[in-house]
């Protein structure tokens, strides 16, 4: 089974990234807008407990931190993925470095780019249109992370959340 | 805002059901197949952590239990909506009554009748299609229920869990 964690943005950043990922992300149907904290893994046999117990370890000694929105910006050249960029606050980046590290393997193929998809797998037609149109609206937001959220995939690629990890409790 | 309370079954259950939903329910892409527990209800401004504490509550002082899918069944002559019908234990009765008295408003419109949705907004041929289909295959499925999860609606009517509340914790 496939795991992944993540943290969902307000409401409204996510409404924000809908109106986009409605018609321009093929992903739109699997999951809510998010940012991305660990991709795709996978848990051993009857180590998933364990597992849920560090990572409400890691929750319960992370503190509330801010995001913020800046700017849309892209992956290209490699992909032309189009995305809100969150800045790299260090509370972010601690927290994705704990979530690859002690008892969690390092599978990081690239450097963390925290961000929530707004566009991707677009033809060039497309990318510098949209691209375009982002460029000329305000995109900027603010929200404060205080929970993350497990989840696993279905076989149709649809996520759905296993348990939520809210900061600072036990 | 609105919310709402659902269960996520297993992923076995959840893989039968959106062999069905991904071609006959439209809400297919606004939310993984679930059992709703408590149907789109709002909460006042600022009362939002009362809410997440009741729920912990009852989340609280519920042990595990076992939730069990013996056949397909639908809603007509109501609506042509078709399920997974799910048996209504002594449990998740008490469970949805929780979610509906005491602190919570009951906004009850029809009587519980547990289910996981499959198909729905059907035509008549389809309906009579799908139904036939379906009550030719073994359709019997256990799990266990040990959680369930608040979640919230965005604009374009996806949902995305707030809260996950394990039952018997702390």
């Amino acid at each position: 089974m496939n795991f992944g964690i993540a943290y969902f943005p307000s409401k409204e950043i996510q409404d924000a990234a809908n109106s986009y990922r409605k018609r321009y992300d093929p992903h739109y149907a699997l999951i809510p807008p998010h940012v991305t904290l660990k991709s795709s893994f996978t848990i051993a046999e009857g180590k998933l407990s364990e597992v849920v117990s560090e990572l409400k370890r890691i929750a319960n000694e992370t503190k509330p931190f801010p995001l913020r929105i800046t700017k849309v910006s892209s992956f290209e050249p490699v992909t032309n993925t189009i995305y809100f960029k969150v800045e790299p606050s260090d509370e972010i980046i601690e927290l994705e470095e704990k979530l690859h590290s002690g008892k969690f393997e390092d599978t990081r193929k690239h450097p963390f780019v925290p961000h929530v998809t707004l566009a991707q797998d677009l033809t060039h037609v497309e990318f510098t249109d949209i691209l375009g149109r982002l460029n000329m609206e305000n995109h900027q937001y603010e929200d404060t992370v205080d929970r993350f959220q497990l989840l696993y995939q279905l076989e149709n690629g649809q996520w759905t959340v296993h348990d939520t990890f809210v900061f600072g409790k036990e």
